[in-house]
């Protein structure tokens, strides 16, 4: 139909969680049916390319020289959580349920996809580790295979560099609000081996 | 987090068919896991804006002084299929069904939405049934309460402007591959209105 609009949507369509419809429907809300909105996106996806960088320390974005958790003082520096990717950090973030400092691994182990250690940002995680007074690492990665070689990489890594650091990893089971019915095997799995007990 | 992160992610999430977690899965995309892909799609983007205008004899996408469909000779000129809008257009173009011309209304008439004959594209079909030598016009607009009140409109506009015209609109009915225990019950009633004489 037109070069440009071919161009575009096949761009769009690359985008995570967009197809060929839905890549066509917003390119026509762009151009056709609220030109006015295209501007402000282009400037938009323009101004955070250029302010957003991984912060140096953690690996979170960051619009200044550290990211504003790192800058956050009334953030608990003696407990790292150990993520896989930027949207884990921001799931935890928004339970308001932790209050120390993170750090993005960029990725999980996986030999099968050639992402080995070199690949992914435990330099940065080993720096911390000589440098600040951490006291435990929480683990959130997720519940499968490559979370699992990545929790056991750096267990293995830390039980010999640094035996004094408390090494957690996060709970795994049903989640809220829904039924054992509902549950896949390897959660139901998790949940019964996760059991805690309530009376002696 | 961060003000242009927030910024984009507001944006993003206006477009069709997003909501707050596939705009930001969209905005980590382009801003972390492949900021590689960034600079195309603003690329792009600019490109269709700048590139791509109203066909001003039709109403679709038009990268020339015309569409590319209105400049396709080979295009039948006596038939004329009325849509709603460009996606529709895009939809009987995929279809391969079709090979006349087309006009695009830019939505349906909706009282209740304020939408009346002077938002829509009407001013442009009646200077094309005066000036070209349609025969036909086929009005392949929506089985919906607006849809039909916009083929009620061109109906009584026609049969005293231009009574020779064959006016037509497109079948509805079960849709291809569908069950009739599937289909809501608007459909159900319009495949039985729209049923066709096999043997007299």
């Amino acid at each position: 139909m037109s070069e440009s609009l071919d161009k575009l949507q096949q761009l769009l369509k690359k985008l995570p969680g967009l197809g060929f419809r839905s890549a066509e429907r917003i390119a026509l809300h762009l151009l056709v049916e609220k030109p006015e909105t295209l501007a402000p996106l282009v400037e938009a996806l323009n101004r955070a390319g250029e302010q957003i960088k991984p912060c140096p320390v953690c690996g979170n974005l960051s619009e200044g020289e550290l990211c504003a958790i790192c800058e956050d003082d009334s953030r608990n520096p003696l407990q790292i959580c150990v993520v896989s990717q930027v949207s884990d950090l921001m799931a935890l973030e928004r339970s308001g349920a932790y209050r120390g400092r993170y750090h993005v691994l960029n990725g999980k182990l996986s030999p099968i996809q050639g992402i080995g250690p070199e690949q992914l940002n435990f330099a940065g995680l080993e720096k911390r580790l000589k440098e600040e007074a951490v006291e435990e690492l929480i683990l959130a990665l997720s519940n499968d295979i490559e979370g699992e070689a990545t929790c056991h990489y750096i267990q293995d890594r830390l039980s010999t560099s640094h035996p004094d650091i408390r090494l957690s990893r996060i709970g795994f089971g049903l989640p809220s609000g829904s039924g054992l019915n509902f549950a896949d095997s390897v959660t139901v799995r998790s949940a019964l081996e996760g059991r805690r007990l309530f009376h002696p």
